[in-house]
């Protein structure tokens, strides 16, 4: 379900959204200073417009912690070590809190090291990859990074899902902000197939396949074979494995084969990579040199009727427009949500 | 053109052709050694059956030290570095001798830091970009790594090209092999396009726009439009954008809206990412890991009278193949070279 007009929508201000979840999420239990980060990295991605792995989850994240598949007051531990690469384990923690500390941690390898890679094991969702993107890069680090799934997602030419979507991010500091791109590797998420359906529409272009095996751009058909299109077809298959494979053995954690072994999502396989752009010869100029790629990419010729934009750049948008009329939230959801401090 | 039935074919024994691409490479001023590695690299990619990558590229490498854009006796030069993270210059050298050198540097990084990340500005064209992800992993290296190119492909919503089709690798060690997915960021190449259009067949997927923008199957209109698709559409295109970003301000050199401007593919940027598996406490079992992986992946339910298969999967049957009978070269493109050994 996306946040989007036609649904009976609420507008929530970020301040008051973050101080719900922190309530929330110390009432199940997460220590304050635990609560009060994911509070607000899941307020965050609301402001920003990424809906579905922001509010939308909340209420799953209270009930996975509930259900015991994401444990409490644990963190991170160091397993091994050489050089610029590290291999933690996440202890089944809560996804969020593990991929901060990952990610501050690769910086810190990244400002000792020049480049750092961290492999996480045994860690839960982190609901928002770009999350560690933008927080990476507006600290003047360069950020690839990403992370295996449960199954999702068809090999190519395969008729049953054994590839995970394994989002995967690439953050760069631009403008005291950042270029994120922030992808799944299947070409349309389930929310947006989701939406399509309810709103009765064709995707914008083929999105997966039908029970028949044919590609198709009905978004109805494909939730009912639950094998949606990887981008690029056989190149995106590949890709998803290839990362899959890459989060496992430099993690020596679990790959999507064994996650989906486990029934629900968890205990997932993460990577980190961070580059201190300041080590370089060059970082006085970095920024007009990317300027100037940008300038080249937005003075492409438009077609008619569409607009340009770099990967992240429609976030800050979002982003001012939700801080300053509030954060769009599907009202059922917002209304369980606000249920949520009653229970327990 | 590509190297199938239905051209006029020759079949050449891949010493032989070795033999001969050195032969011709040293006639047109290449130093001995050079020309040796050159030439088994692109007789590899041959045998390998990356034909657009490998011998039908060859007359063009020699036209382009012709014409000085590929320079000779340069090596690549560090420029500066941190840690784990070197910048190199290469000199407008040859482009497989610069990201061969490259390669070898990365994995003597990474043997020393665990990860190693060298930038390459200033190169040319690596032919094929999996030469040096099986060379890496091979020598029990992972190997992530990516080139600029000239533009070539719209961003999206564009109507003309600013961006390049930036080749990526991926390279992981397997079964004394590897697993190799080595992709352009577009969903076809114009070698594929070109035999497509030849044989009057329509692609298998959506590969790029018509004169009008849509987005079309017929390589004709590809052909004629010059606007190939990204992989994954807008993602494909966030993907070229950040690789191009990445490689230029990483290595210091152009990006693909400089190489643009040149007019002829020169000068390019390259990252080479190497990661040694032998230091990490999980070594002895990654393999084994990764054949639970490859044997769920390929325990998928398959569509009828179709195969699955990894990435570099099928270039193992097609090397053996070709060892075997002799590389397939289309009869024209190897009388071209054949004739470069008498010219000069």
């Amino acid at each position: 379900m996306m946040n989007e007009p036609g649904n009976d929508m609420v507008y929530v201000d970020a301040a008051e959204m973050k101080s719900l979840f922190c309530t929330i999420l110390m009432r199940y239990g997460v220590p304050k200073n635990d609560a009060g980060l994911v509070a607000q990295t899941i307020t965050e991605s609301s402001v920003d417009g990424v809906y579905t792995h922001g509010v939308n989850r909340f209420a799953r994240l209270i009930k996975n912690i509930k259900d015991g598949i994401v444990s409490l007051h644990v963190y991170p531990e160091k397993v091994s070590y050489f050089g610029g690469l590290e291999q933690w384990n996440g202890g089944s923690g809560i996804g969020i809190i593990n991929a901060l500390q990952c990610t501050e941690r690769a910086m810190e390898l990244a400002s000792q090291k020049g480049i750092g890679c961290l492999a996480l094991a045994n860690t839960n969702h982190w609901l928002r990859g770009g999350s560690y993107g933008w927080k990476a890069a507006k600290a003047g680090f360069v950020f690839i990074g990403w992370t295996n799934t449960i199954a999702n997602m068809p090999a190519w030419n395969a008729t049953d899902n054994r590839l995970g979507n394994n989002p995967i991010v690439f953050a760069i500091p631009f403008n005291e902000e950042a270029i994120v791109l922030d992808m799944a590797v299947s070409q349309f998420s389930y929310g947006m197939l989701e939406l399509s359906a309810m709103k009765g529409e064709k995707l914008p272009v083929a999105g997966g396949f039908d029970a028949d095996g044919n590609v198709t751009d009905d978004p109805t058909k494909i939730i009912e074979s639950k094998l949606p299109l990887p981008i690029g077809y056989w190149k995106g298959a590949g890709l998803s494995l290839v990362l899959d494979i890459l989060a496992t053995i430099l993690s020596a954690g679990d790959s999507t084969a064994q996650i989906t072994g486990k029934g629900e999502e968890q205990g997932l396989s993460q990577i980190f990579i961070c580059i201190d752009l300041k080590k370089l010869q060059n970082f006085n100029v970095i920024h007009n040199t990317i300027e100037g790629i940008i300038k080249d990419y937005q003075d492409s010729k438009v077609a008619t009727g569409k607009s340009i934009q770099y990967p992240g750049e429609r976030v800050l948008a979002t982003r001012k427009r939700n801080m300053k009329s509030g954060i769009p939230v599907v009202k059922t959801i917002w209304e369980e949500i606000v249920a949520l401090q009653y229970n327990s």
